[in-house]
This record gives structure tokens, sequence and C-alpha cells, in this order.
């Protein structure tokens, strides 16, 4: 159905066989605003995102009716507070635009060698503020921040869209694994699309999500607007941590999303295999623990690969109970590694596919004794 | 091992970069009647029916004595019936040519989008018709029949290949999850096929499964006969649900294959990513319910490639028990998100794969209050 | 951040879109040494070859200090015995180049064709000898041996780089499950290689592995030195199964490597894939049994590819205690289907990833009633 003309070799611009890591076994599309962009070429994203700049706020947006509107569209939802004994965590978070460097040491610590020159590009961020968006916390980190809550708690964000002139178009937050009513899903949904599914640059939405019961686990959040998957793809990611009532975090917990950057998002000349938006051991997150801590890895397809996760000298129980060492795991899936920790030294971790490990997605765990 | 020259440039047909979505991670081949064919155009597609047109009834489908052969062909089987209690599930199927459409609403209601004008093309699939082939049950579906049958039942399927002209090859039935003899696996094997395994237009064979304690699931039956590749891919395939005795379904249960069609397969210009033979939300299944019912999705991959599948508003336990929204499931293989409705509104399903939700795999689900 | 030059199209040596089936959704790259290299044809292969020779020793590897080092990096760690009431399992393996066929038969027994003529290429594998490297043990085969320990054991493998000329380069064997320290990770890391990191030709080094309670399972062993992408592709891996203390083996149990020859590894036209280093029915595993035997099935992701593993008329539970028949597993993931075997006959098992059971990862399974 796509209207790329296979006659036609791809003669000029980025090489469409690089692309083909980034969007699992095919092309990648961009469906924007009424158009479908087979995304080739620097051109090809601008014209994606000229496309998702002239998407104009869906009337659904303001409840109006459709001819295909159903009785569903017409609910009318309110936002929904704590559990009893449950608290409110509130976030400041804005949508922006960051030169993102995906090796900033240069170098692949593990096989010792230099990275290209090209290492830097505008990415698209989750950038956490203080209250009140009074100042950032921190500087921009990829993914953006952990959003953490326990069962009867509602997670409230206050969302900016700090696209600005770089990103001109409409972005939101879509959550995994918490509750929500339609309006606060962080979705485009064309003429149904709903009050949180749509938030242009300069406008704030606050979204209100609850964490029940079934919430528990670890959760990715990112884009969903218009230009979901060239925003997903630039940046727009992070994480939700769901715990029971009263319960301690592990001593040591990360959150580790694989994922990769196509030419088309970094202008350079291929795919950027990466862990948190860093290439390479040295660059990629380096993990450190002690003997005897509890310790818990989060991982989270980022891209539209499927990846393993291997950490040398550990294995865990999986969900059914099973000893693994490097489970699956496909685009926004999670799978978490948690141990007690019992073997020091310098530790490599890393995807088990080939092609991914070579090309960057590594990195270092060092457990002291 | 394949006899594609690489050092030659793909230059005419159709572009073989297309295809990689389909044979998830490499090119569309298909092994037919002592030769192997890499379909790269429609021509190719019309070798390998000429192909699949020549093989002949094999020998061993009528018990004869081969070289290679060994005891175990040469054993007998009967035909078991229902365990005590248990009951005889009739059913009367035709593989037969159906003129399909793959989104016969024209747009793509998730983005507000038209789709491409080329729509329609002969599609295979499994036909049911009512007792002794009297009259069809309904219009021709993609997936075929849903078998439903409790553990101690017997599935009878009598099965006629109406291929005709268009299809003019063998073709099959072969079951996942039940039991069967050799005789009843429905699955060509050269020199060692069984009389299930070789159904030639126009001619009937009668399949007898068992549903045992371990039969218990959803899983697919598909095309297996020597051009099962390219057929499957027609549309060859549907499943079956086999639940503990005296059971009741769930309130609203439906079965949702994330499949493609491959431009061979359809003569479009490109790959189209389908759920249940329909692209883009509209086209492909709007699932409704009502709060507080039962709801069991049962999804089943039936292409090469890997999925995920995502339900916005919801999540449920896994096999093992933990809370997911995004699980991974290979071809052929089943995962069931099962769940107490509880969040009403209009909620967008899709694969998570960037690649295949942007080109159609998404649809709607509808919650009343 | 690879130096490939997209806008060249691929004019000479072998197709690269032939690779994407190995690399898992990528072209095959290889970081050797300080180098990244593109394979794409057998000058490239001999370029990675060559990086891999020329890696010396690194300084690390004889607890040097160097810039980057961390307190880790100093730790010294000694050699662990069995456990009380454990054994001493030790063997002798060498990593030894074989010419290989893969399809001896030349033949396809499933579809009843001639498999080409190229079949034969040099292959690395490792090669069991009996005590003292005196004599070996069988033909060269592959996957290499499979290592067998209980909770409590130590496994220790005298290992020898017997690569000589042909793949004159450091290679190691590291393990997937089993206990070890950094020392006997079996891992090349730059500058902070261990001993058991880095074996040159004509080198002998000794790993000694712990088997634990949560060892119990089976995982692969692999090559993980500076060219482990390569030589894993060309046969350098095995299995590991590790069993609680006092229990006895099902009655048939085997290891299935699901894998892929590149046509950089092999000179062949294109890939090949394979089961335990063979091609097409009659040449992959033929596994036999008896009805009332236990059989456990080990299948382990020997490429970049993700697979799927289907036995026709047989399903099993996982571990999560789901019945399947279909299961995927990733790059150096394993599944095991165990099961009492109830069903005569002829089966055919294979991998459901269509491409992949069309082009030779299918094998017959023959049970006795």
């Amino acid at each position: 159905m796509d209207h790329d003309d296979p006659l036609t070799p791809p003669s000029s611009g980025l090489d469409r066989r690089n692309f083909l890591g980034v969007a699992g076994g095919g092309l990648l599309l961009c469906t924007v605003g009424g158009q479908k962009v087979e995304v080739k070429s620097a051109a090809d994203v601008g014209k994606v995102d000229k496309a998702a700049a002239s998407v104009k706020r869906p009337a659904a947006a303001a409840q109006k009716k459709g001819s295909k509107r159903e009785r569903v569209d017409d609910l009318r939802f309110g936002t929904p507070g704590p559990a009893p004994g449950g608290r409110r965590k509130e976030y400041w978070i804005e949508a922006k635009p960051v030169r993102w460097n995906v090796a900033p040491t240069g170098r692949d610590e593990w096989m010792g060698k230099r990275v290209p020159r090209k290492r830097t590009f505008t990415a698209f961020v989750y950038q956490q503020y203080t209250a009140g968006f009074a100042s950032p916390m921190g500087k921009p980190r990829m993914p953006g921040p952990t959003l953490n809550a326990e069962v009867g708690d509602v997670i409230v964000v206050n969302f900016r869209n700090g696209g600005g002139k770089k990103f001109d178009q409409a972005v939101t937050m879509h959550p995994h694994g918490v509750h929500y009513t339609p309006d606060y899903d962080g979705v485009y949904l064309g003429d149904f699309t709903r009050i949180g599914g749509f938030v242009e640059p300069g406008e704030e939405f606050t979204y209100t999500w609850e964490a029940k019961p079934d919430s528990v686990g670890v959760w990715p959040y990112h884009d969903h607007g218009p230009n979901h998957t060239l925003n997903s793809l630039r940046g727009l990611f992070g994480a939700i941590v769901i715990r029971p009532k009263g319960t301690r975090p592990p001593d040591v917990e990360t959150v580790h999303f694989m994922h990769s950057f196509p030419p088309q998002v970094t202008g350079f000349d291929s795919l950027v295999h990466c862990i948190n938006g860093r290439t390479f051991a040295g660059n990629t997150p380096t993990v450190r623990s002690k003997v005897g801590q509890t310790v818990a890895w989060h991982v989270i397809g980022g891209d539209g690969n499927f990846h393993t996760f291997h950490i040398h000298g550990h294995r865990w129980k999986d969900a059914a109970g099973q000893y693994v060492d490097d489970p699956t795991l496909g685009p926004n899936e999670t799978v978490s590694a948690v141990f007690t920790e019992d073997n020091p030294g310098r530790w490599l971790y890393h995807c088990h596919v080939f092609s991914h490990q070579d090309a960057g997605m590594a990195g270092w765990y060092l457990v002291e004794p």
C-alpha cells in the first residue's frame, strides 16, 4: 500500500538499507496528518516535520461531533485523585530540543577505538523542571525523568511542549502500565483526538495517571502525537516505575533503553545503536554496585528492533521463575534483571544481536567487593 | 545456498527490499516440489505456482516404500473418536480464492488519510460451509473460521480444496496445539507425505484432531502443502480455541492475526501490514465491549515477522503472572490478553514495531460505560 | 556512526542484502582491535581477520595499570573448587579449523530437491579431546561438546587455540549461566582484558566455572575474543547443561542451535540457514525416540536473528506453565521443549520464520511406537 516506487533505485540521499535496523524489518515510514512519507533522506524528514507542523488541532479535541463519531467519543471524564492513603506525585516536564552527543568520550572503551567525528545532532528530550517550571533539574538526559509512584498514588505531569521553531509540531506523553481515561491517553487520534493528545509548541497540558495494583512494574512513556515515530526516535521517551505500597527500592536501580538513532534523525552516515542515547562502552551508562546490594536493571526496547539483554557474570529469575541471562525484548517491552550482587569485577553488558552489540549497544558494569 | 546471484543488481520487477518485512530478516524464498525460488516479481510467483501445480501426488501418500523410508513411515493409524463425555465438533471448510479488499473504507481513520487506490487482489481463504458443503456460512473472512472445542472433544474438519484454476495446487490444513496422528498432520513431506498432506483441487479430505488437556489455549492452523509459504501469506490461516470442559467463554473474544501481504501476493507496489487481512483503523477489526465484561484478545503472528501487541488504556497478566501491555510474539505464536473491562472510551490497539504500526497494523477498541 | 558511504551503491563483492538475515536487522559489522569493518566481501573478511591477527595481547591481561583503570580492575581472584560433595568435571577442547559440509547428503529430504553444489567451507569449531589432548574424541562437530554438570560441580575446561595460520587470532570460551570470576569470563575487553580473554594460536588456558543453584538450565558458550562475531558465525559455539544434584537426564536429550552461515564466512552465494551446522532435512539432526520416553529438546539462538521452534504433533509446558508449540527465542537465548513421548510417526521440526524454514532450518523427528 506504500506509494514508494520500487522500480526507482534509491539513488539520492541516505541509504535506505541502513534504516532497516530502525524499523524492525521494514522501512522508516511516518504517517502524519493525512500523509504517509517514506523517510529516506534529510529532505524527507523536513517533509514529515512540515506535515506535522501543518496538522491542525483536531475538532474532536474540543469535543465536536463528526460523522464517524460513536457514543464513546462523547463520554466526559473527570480527573482522578489518589486512593485513600495515596499521594499526588507531581512532575514538571518539558519536551525540548537539545544538542546531543552520542559518544562524549569519543572512544569505544571495550574495543579501544575512536568513534567517528560526527557525533552531535539535535535530539528531542523530556526535560524535568522544579515546581512551576521554575528551573531545569539537571542537564537534559535521555531517557527523560523516571516517574516513581506506589500503588494508590496518582502521577500528575505538568507537561509543556518546548519544541519551538526547531520541532514545530504537537507532541504528547503517552504512558504504559498506569491507568488513565482517554483524556490522559496522550495520543493523537485524528478526528477522535482527546485533549491530552495534541499539545502544540508553547502549550501546557496536565496528565493525571493512576497507579493501581496491576500497574506494578516498569513501563515506558513516549510521544504519541501526530509525528510519534520520528519524535520517539529523536529521544522523546522515559520510564515509569510503580511499586507496591511501602516497598523499599533496590539499592541500585537503573533504566536502560535499547534503541537507535537513524540517519534521518542525526544526519550521520548511518544508524547509531544506543543505550540511553549513548553509543559504545564508556559513553553508555557505567553501572556501579557492591557485593551484597540488591540490584535491578530495567531494560526497555526503544526502537523498532527486537533485542536481548545479557550481563556477563550474572543470571536472574525471569517472571516465570526460570533462570535466564539473555532474555528477548521487543519495542516498548520491558524486561527486568533483579538479583543480589555476589560477583565483583568489571563486567560487560550488551544486546546479544551481533550487529547491535558491535555497533555500540554495550556498556560497563563495575562491582566492588 | 540460495541460487540468487548477488552480483547482479535487482534491476527489474518489484523491489526486493520491500519483502524484507515479509520474511522476517530475509528474502521471500519458496521451496516447492524440488525447486527453490527467490520470489522477487509477479513472474516468480507464477513460477512458484507452476512448480506447485506440477507437484505429483507423492507415492508415499499411497503408502508405497522408498529407499529412505523408515519403519515409522509404515505405521498405520486409526481415526480417534471423542473421549467419554466428549463431542464430535464437525466443520466443513473450503480453501477458496476470493477477491479481497485490504481497506474497504478507503481511509485510515486514525491519521485521517486516504489509502492508495490499489486495494484489491485475489486472496486464498478458508471458507466455512454448512453441513455437507450445502452453502457458505457468511462471507469469506480472514482468518478462516475459528474452530472451538473443549478437552475431550474431537474436531472433525471436512476439508475441500477449491483452489480451482486460480490456485491450481495441493493445499492442506495443519493445526497447532491439538493432537493428531501423522495422517492428520496436514503437511506435505515430499516422499514421506501422508494422506492428509496433499489435497488437490477438487479433492476432499477429512481431518480428525483431538482436544486433550495440553491442547488448552489458542492456536493457529494454516496451509502446509507444497507451496505453504505463499499460500499462508495469501490468507490460508485461522485459529483453534480449546477450553477446559464446561468452561464459559469470555463475554467478548477476538482473534487477531498480525500479518502482511507482500507485493508478490497482491501485485501492489509494496508490503501491506494487516490485522485479519485489513489495513488501517476502520478497516482492521473494531472491537467493542462494555465495562464489566470479560474480554479476551488472542493475537497470533501470521507472517515471518516478530510483533508486539499493545492496547491503550489496558494491561493484563501474562502466563507468568506478570502485568504487561505490549508482549512480543513470533510467527505462529499466540499471546492472549485477558481482562475484565474497566475503562470506557475509544482506544487504539496496535503492533508497537513503528514500521508496522504506521503502515496499517492498528485498530479501534470501543468500550461503552 | 558507521563509516560506510551510503551514497555509494554496493556495486562489487557480495550482496549486502543477503547479510541482513545474519545480523538480525542490520549489516554485518565487526569491531576488532580498534577498527570497525562493515563486512561485505571476502576481502572484508580478510581485513577483519588481519585486524584480529594484529591485536596485541592487552597489557591489562598482565594486570598492568592504565589511565582509565578502576579499582575493580586490580582485584585478584582465586580458582574455585567444587562445593562439598561436588565433582570436578574436566574437559579438553581445542578451537580448530575444519572443512565443513553444510549438506552432506546433497539433498533436502523434505522437499525432495538437490542442494547446490557449493556446500563446503572452512569452519571453526570446538573439538573435544581425551585427557591431556591425547586424541580427538570423535569427528569435529557443531555445536562443540556439550558440557554437563550438576549443582555443586566445577567445570574445568583445558582450552587450546588451534586456529593456526588459517584463523591466526586470539579466541576464547565465554560461558552463559555458570558462575565465574572475571578471569574466567573468557571475554576480550581491550585494555581491561583478563587472562582468560585472549588465548593466542598455540596457547592454552584453563577455565574454571561453577555450577550453582541458579545455573540450572541449558546455556550457550561461544567465542568472545577480539573477532567474536565472525568466529561465532564460523561455528565457535556449544552448550552447557546444568542439572540439580542427583537428577537423572531425560531418555533423549538434544541440543539444537538455530543459526546461519553468511556468505562472508562460507564464500557461497548467499546465507545458509542451519541447525547445528547443517541445512535441510536429512542433513540437520534427525532425532529419534520411542513412545514413553522422556524427551528434552534444548534450542539455542546461534546467530543474530530471532527464531521460533515448532515440532509437529507435539506441545509442551513453557517455564510459565503454559502449553506452547512454537516459542520465540533470540540470539543466545535458550528455550527447552520437555515432554513424555506419546505420538509415534515421522514429524517435521522447524523454525516458523518462513524464510528460515524454507532455506533449510528444518529436520526430522522419528518416534517409534
